[in-house]
């Protein structure tokens, strides 16, 4: 099963795609999607899905695990990254995959054990898990492939709650 | 020029179409675009997508105005919100529409004259200058015929920024 991470943003979307390889996970694909800081956000978005589309065309992932996003912090960014995810669902569920989200809490524990991991923590262990001598950048890489390999490895939950979202990919 | 206010949602969302007439404006078209509490958040994205284009096809707006969220209050809303309007964006923009996005103090500012002028204020305002005997409801309606009167009429600004944000409209 190749599983495909997307950590949503409209200045940086991060991807990373991972199978399990015997006791372990290979990592398969990783990038970052940049749109324009100086682009209307509408634009960005027709060239984030643009993006998107092309690397499923090219990867065919079975399924999509994109960040599930909480508010917390600055309102202007969070409203970006919540359109960017909005779009990275809506393309990976029109793409035919099966679509699931995780919280950042939910991957650190599934990742670490520990819900309040730092991201040093896990970005330690996805370089462990993955088999790479380096922590694997940027950032936004490494939350890709640890939300790839949290659905993979760790949480059988995630991958029950996958089962019910799968979409049919247009003619 | 017919202009097409978006009050954007996931369990709902408003849509209001808007052209000048003389003096005042008229309204065209108006609904409320729903999707089932119950359905997997990818789904009811690409059902806000599947009904929106449709809209679009239908009513050919010169141009979409999406009301421009801030996230202040519950944050899980706010994150369907944000979804769903990174969608109506990516929609608009593609379909070949100018867009812009106006925020809600904006619309009161531009439809009564006062930025914290209340809900009920901006409705009857719009009912006015719709020629309308009552209140156009439910209120996702009210907002998105807002968005539309304040883009025509009262906003020489939204009209600028607009024409930097025109899709061109896929093959």
């Amino acid at each position: 099963m190749f599983v495909l991470g997307i950590d949503p943003g409209l200045s940086r979307c991060g991807y990373g795609g991972v199978v399990r390889e015997g006791a372990g996970f290979l990592a398969r694909a990783a990038g970052v999607i940049t749109t324009p800081a100086g682009e209307a956000v509408p634009r960005r978005l027709a060239m984030l899905r643009h993006e998107l589309t092309r690397l499923l065309d090219e990867l065919e992932p079975d399924v999509v695990v994109v960040e599930r996003i909480f508010f917390r912090s600055n309102a202007r960014t969070a409203m970006f990254v919540g359109q960017a995810s909005g779009v990275a669902l809506l393309t990976a569920i029109e793409h035919g995959c099966s679509v699931v989200e995780i919280t950042n809490a939910e991957v650190k524990l599934a990742v670490t054990g520990y819900g309040n991991a730092s991201k040093e923590q896990v970005q330690g262990m996805i370089a462990r898990l993955l088999g790479l001598t380096e922590v694997p950048g940027p950032a936004d890489v490494a939350d890709a492939l640890a939300l790839a390999v949290c659905y993979l490895g760790a949480a059988p939950w995630a991958r029950a709650a996958a089962s019910s979202t799968t979409g049919s990919k247009r003619a």
